[in-house]
């Protein structure tokens, strides 16, 4: 499957935020004292970890914007599942361009890479189901559309971006509602016919009203093992099923092999240790 | 020790943002469609792990800022360690405001606790030393402020906060000024007088360099405890000592016997899962 | 059906900028040099034609953001039907806030207004049958959410919001496909499972392919109505359909007869005249 | 007369803001999905009615901010007066970024020259006679630069931009001052040496105080032909004379035969439909 | 004459970024770390020096962003001429919020009434004539708006505020144009009803030329008095005179005294030594 | 000593703004009617007076972003200290850009070099001691960075950047602390390890106490010749001396002789004049 770059013009501000709140007021203090501004190096990027890379064009942007005279030959793209040691990119320009951006760079290439690569762990451990594993809303203020495009580099697939493109009914909705099939009808009437309507259910009487209801998707939050694969049998095919709760990669296998269509994960991308990646002279 | 909230007018700009990022381009479908404009409730932010709480203020400016009258009442402010369970603070007023925020005032808070409750954890570890516990600049781009606020909840203490406000001469600097001694002197010349120089060593002759250059810090990198016992009695006072290199809350007790001053630590903000916490009806 | 109003913090922004583009460098000259400062004013926003008001709540921000003094007393909320020569509010207040907040006020409430009125009229056409009217992506650029929520209050309903929230597939992407089929498999493939699915279709054979291949929602694009008959009979309940192309009100009686679910209407948005409404004295 | 585009420092945010408007934060899901990567294409804007373009300009930024390999090639500069079916540029490239881009450019494209084209048929209506036809500060909130400059690319002239670059005393500022002399002569003591002054009126009473406190110019508002013609008689050149009040192309015609200097239509900015203009394959 | 204050809208965001730049990521680590946070203060803004205050209420928005608890009460407007030691305004609250915001509540204040007192010694040079003190486009970048309101509460009057609301025909344009008939025929026929013509005249050839070709104000550049007499007489009333060149106030006198309308001076904006004021303890 | 250029990234926002500033919603209506669009023309940025440079790499940004075709070929880089009718750079390209760019560009090159200009007079003024001048927070807002820049143009060194770089301890805070040893007990508390703390004292007794209680740099406030040099004699290297106090070039070759290491001029920032610098043709 391939994986396609974010549009420039999306990313950019971003970038440059990044840049201007580690520069400052004063900019790179240790390196304009210390480095020649005619001294030029060549450096790496590579991982002191094996992973999944995402991000290497936002670093590369970082790069760009100190200098445009740096430049940067991608060796390994996002999406790429790579050992420890190996050389993501190859980086030339002023040394002084190298130094500065660095720490913007890494920031942005080890957050989104760690991402990716629990992301694809987890993928990994349902790679004999057919499960998805989809990202949630519970991303880093900011980083979102970088986030949810750093799960698509680990193999993953994405809920919705935000609150205002597709609706999920959750319990506290349904305590005000009334009931599941309150809510349902309430959304269906109002939500416009591209917005799918998914409900959270925690029984599977529940379930069983959403179904009825209509619902396009039934979202079985902390149900055990077996409860899925009744709820999965229930369901037959009438909606699109999610697993949920704080499912480990481990948890993951059994729980696809309920025969669930998703399995979302909020840890992947609100809980991921950053992927050790370093900027060395080589 | 008292912790400061950072200014509004410092932290409105990205509350503003995070809240835009999920209401999109038409708001909370869900909540739109099923809560009525008129009612009203009460819920709580609580726990689900014990922690240590930072982000309380800024969770509750996304509460205020879709509704103004929405009305929290803290119990537990930032810094305040805390078990499962417990209610860090009451939130009443319009449902709708309650439900639309929740994500965003959750994500804030949870990633922000999330930081607090490690740090905390490492800072225990060196309770009986004289140690501190620093972050880093490996921070979420555009976040650093948060991060580093939500360290000193955390009870540690704030390394720079960019490029611009200390010098730290790292190999790379030293690589290309050719020797420790030179890279300290051009940075000595051309520092400001409030600027204090901090310099990388990886071994005890640079160690000894750098001290007879008058660095006010070294940085004492991926040396082993017996190392940096030597490091810290050659040092004798002369300079501020700081052990780094993937320190776990178990290897900082061992670092902080040493006698170092300082132990810096990237992970607890780079690589910290965060503290769960949930927006629940009670 | 209730309209709930757009956030204050999405439409604030958008409503500063325009008064901001108004008062240039030097404020408001005429005013400022005529009006005492402390005259005081009552003022009405009345009709000058029949039609649905939106954007009441837009135009009243205006006027606090001039000064928080004035008082908008709101006798018909977004989403009224009024005649010509209705009062749609009071505005009290110092003189010179009114005078100066006028034109933004009133360019973005007869705008809105506007298309609600349009949008209403084509509502009305259709009221006999289940049809609902839906706006496209053709807005003014920077007011799509305040366009859209326009529709809303005239009763239509609302297309996609984005290039990101739903897929549409269209003549041009069918054409570098190669053909219907797979392109809906390959949208089918890589879109979210929230994600709807709508195709472009021209012929009664390209709709049979497309209904074959699962989209959700097909478009009807430029049919007569017979063929749109013809066409809502081949669907028989498996998808959603949508007519478009070039939709008067007067046609759109005869399109909504066809038993279609929706008709696509660009001009609401993107050609519709103001609603003329004034600030009088009274 | 040479038309002069605006720089590129004034159009480039709003063509920024407006394709981030439409990617939302996940981007095109329809183009990336079906498009390849590496297809090219060409494509033609063309018109589907005729009229007058404006804003290719700005079109073309959005392509290239998209991908900056697209190459667009003009051949109907803004200002042309051009049939329907005619090709205003061919546009080649990426075929993601076509498609990406497509709706952004047409949304500026298709809006301003349906300015241009409205401003044309007045224009041509009074082509006979002196008079200019002005536009108004009713203009679209964010895009006023953008909205006068298609006033321009059809031939008309612009009415100050703001609240700050003119005097335009109105009823509510001579309610408020008492009178027409009071007010102007309160705007003759505070403005500056550079702003001009103009003064609606609505009777030839008013006409005289006005000219006898010496206005610049004269807003002869909702005055008929009869009366315009004794107004442009008793001002004798004394100050320039403009005519208003929902002038239709029609009604412009005997309007300027009356010999005022100006004729300001609010519609042409507000209220102008769209010019169709599509993005083909050819 | 009445100062009439910017509207909020105008001077927030600058207010807010004025403070942003002093608070860096860290904040005041001054006062956080000395000043109690329930420590209360009263403090007062005074003069050290003789002059006319401008930016109290900017300062006043400084102060209440940073907490809106505090209280400040104006005892001398924007426009008053004090001696050195006068109270401006008292400053009650929060001493935190003192402390933290008084340099930039300073900066701005001290800039703006450096401003006014300058402008308000020129303005007194000329009392005695009737010509008028107007500044130039020589502002500090990111003020204009502001420092041309403290030239306004000086006494003084703006020349136009940007390249976009007047036209000024200088030595430049008249060299490439090929003369000066030619350059004013060129504006006269592309500039808007209500702009007005200034041309620089360097001798009083020029100025004949100018004023047949019907400028409507002519900018007598670096001319001696001598000179100046000629060219007010010359003139005769027909068009606007303005004298420019490097004025002090002690030249004004003599310069006014020829009969010039308006004398412009850069330097009010571009070279104005602050007014000298503290925040003092009392 | 090398001057090194701030990165792009870091002037450009402020560089577009200023041009936006100046062009406001309708460009250069003067070099628009006026200068045709193919006239091209070579013109010189020179002094009038004899000056450090400072901010020509600003300067040209200015030029580039109006048209890129523009190109600055620079004499006399920044730091360079030229004589009145020096040329600093040749500008060719086109006519309109040149002339429409020209005031922002002159506006920060005069301002900036002003401001080195006056700096290196007191900087040469104490080039027979080991004295360093250092500018202060008095700057103007939103112009901090490149103020600071533009004295270390004119050989100036920098002082803190803002409240959040450095400790620097006021009277008012020693006076809310109770006393000196107070005060910087809490500094030395809570400030992070790389910051140093400066504390301002007014007397000898003051001093002993600030350096008993470990102060890292003592700001002398106001203290004659005589007090300076019994505190330096006093500090005995034991902290950094720094002397301020509205001092004058002529006075700072006193203060020098006396021994301290800083002296502070508030003035090179908030009031120096700018050096006159024009653009011609030559």
């Amino acid at each position: 499957m391939t994986l396609t770059p974010l549009p420039r013009v999306m990313v950019e501000p971003l970038v440059r935020a990044a840049l201007l709140e580690d520069l400052g007021r004063a900019g790179d203090l240790t390196t304009d004292a210390i480095v020649p501004a005619d001294a030029t190096a060549t450096m790496v990027l590579a991982t002191r970890q094996p992973g999944v890379i995402a991000g290497i064009d936002v670093a590369t942007l970082a790069f760009e914007l100190i200098d445009p005279r740096v430049d940067v030959a991608i060796i390994h793209p996002d999406g790429a599942a790579i050992p420890a040691g190996d050389v993501i990119a190859t980086v030339r320009g002023p040394a002084r361009a190298l130094l500065t951006a660095e720490r913007t760079a890494l920031n942005l290439l080890c957050h989104l890479s760690g991402i990716a690569t629990q992301t694809a762990a987890v993928v990994d451990a349902v790679r004999d189901h057919k499960a998805k594993i989809v990202c949630t809303r519970k991303t880093t203020p900011g980083l979102r559309a970088l986030e949810k495009y750093a799960v698509r580099a680990g193999g993953g697939a994405n809920h919705r971006f935000g609150l205002d493109d597709a609706v999920l009914i959750k319990d506290n909705h349904i305590a005000i509602a009334g009931d599941v099939r309150t809510a349902i009808e309430r959304a269906r009437t109002r939500a416009g016919h591209m917005v799918k309507i998914e409900v959270e259910v925690d029984t599977l009487e529940q379930l069983d009203i959403a179904l009825a209801a209509g619902a396009d998707a039934v979202l079985l939050d902390n149900m055990s093992v077996e409860q899925l694969s009744q709820a999965v049998a229930m369901v037959g095919g009438r909606a699109i099923t999610e697993a949920s709760g704080r499912v480990t990669a481990q948890a993951a296998r059994a729980i696809a092999a309920t025969g669930v269509d998703l399995i979302s994960v909020g840890w992947i991308t609100h809980s991921a240790p950053i992927l050790d990646i370093g900027l060395d002279c080589r």
